[in-house]
C-alpha cells in the first residue's frame, strides 16, 4: 500500500492506494464522523463490490445503508442527484452521517456534491473504482453535476475525508475505460512531470495488462502530482487550471457528440493532441514533441484526433467552458514536455487551424 | 446609515443599513468582482425596485442583467433554482459575474445557493427588501432550497461580499410580513441581548408604524448580534444553533401546515413561546418570563400558540430538523431572558406536554 497526503490545513486527508483495500475497514473507520454511513454506488459496481465493502464495515462496527443509482454520465444530473437526497431524507440521515462514494467519477462527483449540499454539508469518503476516479476525480474536492447547457456547471468544492483506491477493483474495469483512465495519467507527465512521462513510455504494456505494481505506482505518482497542484490552489484561482490540459477541447468533443459517446479520457486524449498541436503552432514545442505525445496515446489505444464537428461548433462549445474569463478564451498549453501554462495567447485563427488539422475528416 | 462588519477573515463583509441605499451604487460597485452582474429578484419586487436599482448600477458603469422569478416560499425549489442556472448559462455568465439577490429571504437563499454552486462558486451580494431578510437570512452565508421532505435541506454556506439593507424598501412590505420579521428581531433579544429586548418593548409602536430611525436601530442591533454569533461559529458546529430559538417547533408548524400557510416569522413566534414554555417546564425560567414573551409577541400581532397538529405529528416533523444529532432531538431553550442554550435535556413527555399546552385546540 502506498499513501499520499493532501495537505490542506484542517481539510487535509490521506489517499491510500493498493490491492485489496476494500476489506481494510481499519483504514475507513477512523474517518466516519459517527458510526453511520450511507454508501452511494451504481448498478454496475454494486453487484461487484458493495456487499464485500459493506461486510467489512459492518464487521468493524459501522452501520451502512446503500443507495444504488443507474450507471453512466447521462445520469449525472439533478433527478438522479435528487434520488440521493430522497434516500438520505427518507432514512433520517443527519449531519453526522458520512457519505461514501463507491464507484467511478460520476458516482464520486455526484456523491461529493450531495455531501457538499445535504443539510449544507456532511462528511464524505471516496472509494474510487476506476482509473479515472483514482487518479483524478476522487482527489481534490471538485464535485458537480451536469446541466443541459454544460458539463459540471453546478457543483462545489468539498474535500473528502479520505480516499481509498483499491487497485484490484480495476480488474473488472472494461478495457476501454482502463485506456481512457490512462489519458489522465499521461496528462500529469505532460503538465508537470517529464520523468513520470518517461516511466509511462517504458511501462505502457505493464499498465495495459493491469500489473498491480505498475498500476499502484502510476496512481500514486498521479495522486502526488494532483495533490501538489491542489495544495497550491484549492479552488482553481490559478495553477489548478493546469490540470485541465486537453479538457477545453475535450469538453467540446463530449458536449458536441452528446455525453457518453466518447469517454471523458478519450476526449481528453484528443484534446491533449490539439493542445500540443496549438502549442507547436505558437512555436512553444517541437513537432517531435507532438509526435511523441501522439505515439504514447496511440500505444495506449487512445484517439489522437477529434471528431469532425466543425471549427465554429468547437469554438462555440469551448466558450461555454469555465475557463472563459471576461469573454476571453483561455487554454492550457505546453511550453515543453512537463511544463504547462494557462494562456490566452492563441488567436481564434490559430485555434481554428488546430481544430481543422486535428480532426478526423470523415 | 449604520454599518456592521461581519469578521470572517478573508470572507469578511460589511452590512450597510439605512434609508435610500438602493441608489448608492458607490456602496455596491467595489464589491462586484468584474463590472458584470446578474440581479435575481421576483415578480413582486421587480416592479417596485428593479429598474431603480439597475439604473443606479448602470450609471456607475456596471452592466446588469436580471432574472425575475415567481414569488413565494413554494418556489424555493429545484425547478425555480434551475431557472437561475438556465439564465446564467444562456447569458454566458462566467465565474467573474457577480450575482445580486434583490428581494426577501427566498430570493436571498436561492440566489446565494445558485452563487455557491454555479461553476462551483461565484461572488454574490445581498440586497434584502424584507425585515426577515435584513435581520436574518441575508447575513451569515446560509443558503438553501427546500426539498419535499424538508425545509432548507439542500444548501451551502456561502458568504455574500456585501449586504445592502435599504430600510425604505420596508415601506412597501405588507403589514403581516413586517410583523413576522419582528419575530426574528425579538429572537435576538431573547437569546443573547436582554437590553435590546427592553428597547423593543419600549419601541414596538415605532417599529409597527415603520419609523425609519427605529427600524434602522433594530436592524443594526439584530445584525450585530447575528454577526457575533456567526463569527464565533460560521458553519453551525455549536453556538450558531442558538439562532434557531423557536425554529424546530416553527419548522414543524410550517411543514405540517404546508409551507406558505403561516409565514416563517409567525411560526417562529409560536415556536419561541413553545421553547419558553418548555424552558419553564424544566424549571429554567419563571412563568412571568413566559408571559412577558407572549405579551410582546401579542403586541406585535404575532401568534403565541401553534396550530393543532397533534403531538405525534409535531415530533415526527421535528425529528426531520437538522439539529437532530445521533437520533437525539436537540432544542434551543432559555436559561433566562437573553440566555439561550442548545440542549437535549427535555424528555419526549415534556415536549409533548408543551405541544399540548401551546397549541390552539380548535
Amino acid at each position: 500500500m502506498l499513501s499520499v497526503n493532501v495537505a490542506l490545513g484542517d481539510r487535509s486527508y490521506p489517499i491510500h492506494i493498493g490491492a485489496g483495500l476494500l476489506d481494510r475497514a481499519d483504514l475507513t473507520l477512523p474517518y466516519l464522523k459517527s458510526r453511520r454511513s450511507v454508501i452511494v454506488t451504481n448498478e454496475v459496481v454494486a453487484p461487484l463490490y458493495l456487499e464485500r465493502f459493506e461486510r467489512a464495515l459492518c464487521s468493524a462496527g459501522a452501520t451502512t445503508r446503500s443507495i444504488v443509482l443507474p450507471d453512466g454520465e447521462a445520469y449525472k444530473d439533478w433527478p438522479t442527484l435528487n434520488r440521493i437526497f430522497d434516500g438520505l431524507l427518507s432514512g433520517l440521515a443527519d449531519r453526522g452521517t458520512t457519505l461514501i462514494a463507491l464507484g467511478g467519477g460520476v458516482i464520486g462527483d455526484m456523491t461529493g456534491f450531495a455531501a457538499a449540499t445535504y443539510q449544507r454539508g456532511v462528511p464524505f469518503i471516496q472509494v474510487p473504482t476506476t482509473v479515472l476516479a483514482q487518479v483524478d476525480s476522487s482527489v481534490g474536492g471538485k464535485t458537480a453535476i451536469n446541466h443541459p447547457l454544460g458539463k459540471n456547471m453546478i457543483g462545489a468544492f468539498h474535500q473528502p475525508r479520505m480516499v481509498l483506491a483499491d487497485t484490484e477493483t480495476l480488474n473488472t474495469l472494461p478495457d476501454r475505460e482502463l485506456r481512457a483512465g490512462l489519458a489522465e495519467i499521461i496528462k500529469y507527465g505532460l503538465i508537470r512531470d517529464a520523468g513520470f512521462l518517461g516511466w509511462l513510455e517504458a511501462n505502457v504494456e505493464a499498465l495495459l495488462t493491469r500489473q498491480q505494481h505498475a498500476l499502484t505506482h502510476a496512481i500514486e505518482r498521479s495522486c502526488c502530482n494532483k495533490a501538489e497542484v491542489v495544495e497550491a490552489d484549492e479552488t482553481e484561482q490559478g495553477e489548478r487550471a493546469l490540470l485541465n490540459l486537453g479538457h477545453t477541447f475535450g469538453h467540446a468533443i463530449e458536449a458536441g457528440l452528446g455525453y457518453g459517446i466518447w469517454l471523458h479520457g478519450e476526449a481528453v486524449a484528443a484534446g491533449m493532441v490539439m493542445a500540443a498541436d496549438l502549442s507547436h503552432r505558437l512555436g512553444w514545442i517541437a513537432s517531435d514533441d507532438v509526435k511523441r505525445i501522439q505515439q504514447l496515446l496511440r500505444r495506449v489505444g487512445l484517439p489522437v484526433a477529434g471528431p469532425e464537428l466543425g471549427a465554429d461548433r468547437y469554438l462555440e462549445l469551448m466558450r461555454h467552458d469555465k475557463k472563459v474569463a471576461d469573454g476571453q478564451l483561455r487554454l492550457v498549453l505546453l511550453q515543453g514536455i512537463g511544463k504547462a501554462v494557462v494562456t490566452a495567447a492563441a488567436s481564434d485563427a490559430q485555434i481554428r487551424a488546430t481544430i481543422d488539422d486535428c480532426c478526423d475528416h470523415g
